[in-house]
């Protein structure tokens, strides 16, 4: 699970084009302001969270390992979803953190 | 459009009950990791992008200016929802977003 | 307000038997279960609010009053999206529901 | 399927303030009006299929056989959303719902 | 996976009028403008995707291949995504597009 | 309402790397695929009516009149919605659709 997923590496594969724009906006965007890579890390995770995109979140929580985020900072961004979005969209969240998490240990 | 919505200020005066217990449930949060103030609101602020609700950006957008965020801090939540929701989340997230920020030039 | 919207009336009248057979639709699923009037007219205002359409949750408010619901039931109605949707999904379908029960007064 | 899920029971016991936080607004939001617990429970389940949230559906089934809901009256919330919200909606409501009535036979 | 999923075969057992009511609102909207069969297939695939409905997904691919629709096609409609919805929504759709595209093969 | 809104235009003034990468993207995903003008402008406004964006239905109407669609088969693509979306997010198409429409008259 912790593991880039195989549609993503195909996509990549077939469309490189289209892949390297997506990169090139990205990179756009992590320039077009003052936040650090950590911070950065986490508002996106919080980001995917509030979308409820679980490939988003799988994704967002090995970029916050990767910033240097620790699991007490991952599960806090996790439970501010509660009061802002309710029980169900903060237990889903949870799930998928949980998936890449657990299988770093 | 900086106000507290009035809305918002009948609700807590006709379910004060209710109200009490979701503010409790905020703090519970709040002290449930080690974020800090400003990160909190960062992510709540992302978040709510994340999940286009206009009176949660509205309202994230007033804790981020009280945490001590810059507007360049703020616009810079918004740009990151580019990659990850595409152009009209993101617009519409800027929409809300100067709603409050140009209200308290 | 609490008026029926100019847009529905303009496609009954541009598209009739595409709103017929919606029409239709809708008695089909009325008569396909036990439910009684008054609580059906509660369950699909649960259900507009759960889905965060306002024009869905202005016309099954009408509905609901229609149907002989009270002012109290119709806000806890919303209230009860607040431990499972939070509180900006709550507040927005707070403001719609009164947008037609402050224009009955 | 029809058990509690292991998330939610490691939720409780990881973030017990949280948790009992987040009871103690669902107590107040039950008490905040004029419904009574199996108008409540088919109010909720509508909500959650038109939240379109799975662990929703699935919580909020099992809540609404403990209030004595029958199988025909879940069935017939589920089909109130085809007109509302079309069938791919209500067909993946049906599914969740199916996942817990079928596990109790 | 390329099949018609079993829920969907019982709701038409178990529910015809409400069925034929469902399938009589799709013949009235086929009827009700110039569209031809393929266009039709196609927006409706794309429609499915940025609802983010995996089940109208698959519905509308397998379609959209009846319909006489390429696998290059499919794919374009899929990353049309991309800049409207962002990365998650696109490699979402692509993993369901291809749940019945690599079914085919 | 016609007209580009100002938020749009003061973010391609005011990001301008940011919005040039977007446009790349766009330009990207247009050529990775068969689809001619006219029915990708067709798919993208089924797509933005999925996902139930007001700015990009406004959008992308703009871009279908442009590619030569006609008001028959811009209403038609917010007819199909129905069947899979249900009423309530087909008419907050159909308005959203008709505040271009009806501005170009």
């Amino acid at each position: 699970m912790s593991k880039i997923p195989k549609t993503y590496i195909d996509f990549r594969k077939d469309f490189p084009e289209v892949s390297e724009a997506h990169y090139n906006l990205g990179k756009a965007v992590h320039s077009a302001g003052p936040l650090d890579d950590k911070t950065r890390a986490l508002i996106k995770l919080g980001m995917s969270c509030g979308a409820q995109k679980e490939g988003a979140v799988h994704s967002h929580t090995r970029k916050a390992l990767d910033a240097g985020c620790t699991k007490e900072e991952i599960h806090q961004v996790v439970l501010l979803l509660l009061p802002t979005m309710g029980l169900p969209s903060m237990m889903a969240a949870m799930t998928w953190v949980d998936d890449i998490l657990e299988s770093d240990k």
